[in-house]
């Protein structure tokens, strides 16, 4: 059975988006601001040639280890879970060929019929639940792995009611002072991690965890 | 001239300290907590062989890449600052031949004569900011390298005011889920830095920054 893990950037002060990153301040002056905090934060994707082919961003990037770390990342999900904010962050912002490429299930409680995206990504908006998602998400996986795409919410969701098998997260060299921390609410006493040694880099540290204790989920 | 540096231990949620790690909470119940979650913040730590001679805690220990890795900072330090919290704490649980075997300067508004300690350690006590502070630091630190030993309050006033010139960071795997935040209140758009590349382990890692722009010190 496919493993289900997240994979994230995170700054070297916790954050994972900038303060300011939702629908609500996509047209107002300081969208540019958080814009520019969030693209220091992934900066490194952006010059990965397997990021920038998926997206279609044109020609060219790295193909180094960073590289192979995204298309390993890539290759290795059946199924997407996101909560709603991104998703609807994503429906702005995506090409019309959504990067996923596989099927992507929604949190949400907007009930809406399956959205099908040229390039094989179809979007499934589920209005039961994070462990409704994840049953759904395991019977079209074909035995692949299910990613927790994000927000810092949904994968909180996921990783306090112990259903994370393992996470990265990409270690980025700034700070942003403020946002969403990816780890605000963790439930402490009841998750333990080990660590699976981290790939070093100069853009990035990708660091790499088990969930050792997981407790059952309720 | 030496390198003004810090090197702390922070959990993956960003503490460098848990809730009630103070002279205040030492002798009631929630001591036993704070205590218990930071043994676990620094277990690598007190498994090293230089640690544990250094600190006097009996035979034995782990002799590769992390007890190098202390040894190492242990060796480039001529000069410690600390503030006074870590040293009110310090006073209280170091052994008698205190671990620092150098000067160390002590950000305080006690007005005290210096303290000397067994095996070379003397405490100085300086009224009258980190900056001078660091300028009596540099004075008797030999051309080795001056280190923010802590908390994180000394060290983000140090980190702020742009005298930071590298820093480490032992990322633990571990979560406190409340406590004192190492990069609160960092002054996200004046500090960057850049990645000197990670060392792995299985405990712990060594996360390395180098701090790219300083600002002027005011």
């Amino acid at each position: 059975m496919g493993k289900v893990f997240f994979s994230v950037g995170m700054t070297l002060d916790g954050f994972m988006a900038p303060e300011g990153m939702d629908l609500a301040h996509a047209d107002d002056p300081s969208f540019k601001n958080w814009l520019s905090q969030w693209m220091e934060l992934q900066k490194w994707v952006f010059e990965q040639r397997f990021f920038r082919e998926n997206l279609k961003l044109g020609e060219g990037g790295e193909t180094g280890q960073d590289n192979r770390i995204l298309e390993e990342t890539f290759e290795r999900t059946g199924v997407s879970i996101m909560g709603k904010r991104m998703f609807e962050g994503g429906e702005r912002f995506w090409p019309e060929e959504a990067p996923f490429h596989t099927p992507v299930f929604v949190l949400t409680h907007q009930v809406r019929s399956p959205w099908e995206r040229p390039g094989g990504t179809t979007f499934h908006f589920v209005n039961d639940g994070i462990e409704s998602a994840l049953r759904r998400a395991r019977e079209v996986a074909g035995g692949r792995d299910i990613r927790i795409a994000g927000g810092a919410n949904a994968i909180l969701q996921y990783l306090n009611a112990g259903l994370i098998d393992e996470f990265s997260i990409a270690l980025a060299p700034v700070f942003f002072g403020g946002g969403t921390r990816l780890f605000d609410g963790v439930d402490a006493r009841r998750i333990s991690v080990e660590i699976v040694p981290a790939i070093a880099s100069s853009m990035v540290t990708h660091l790499r965890y088990r969930v050792a204790a997981s407790p059952p989920a309720s």
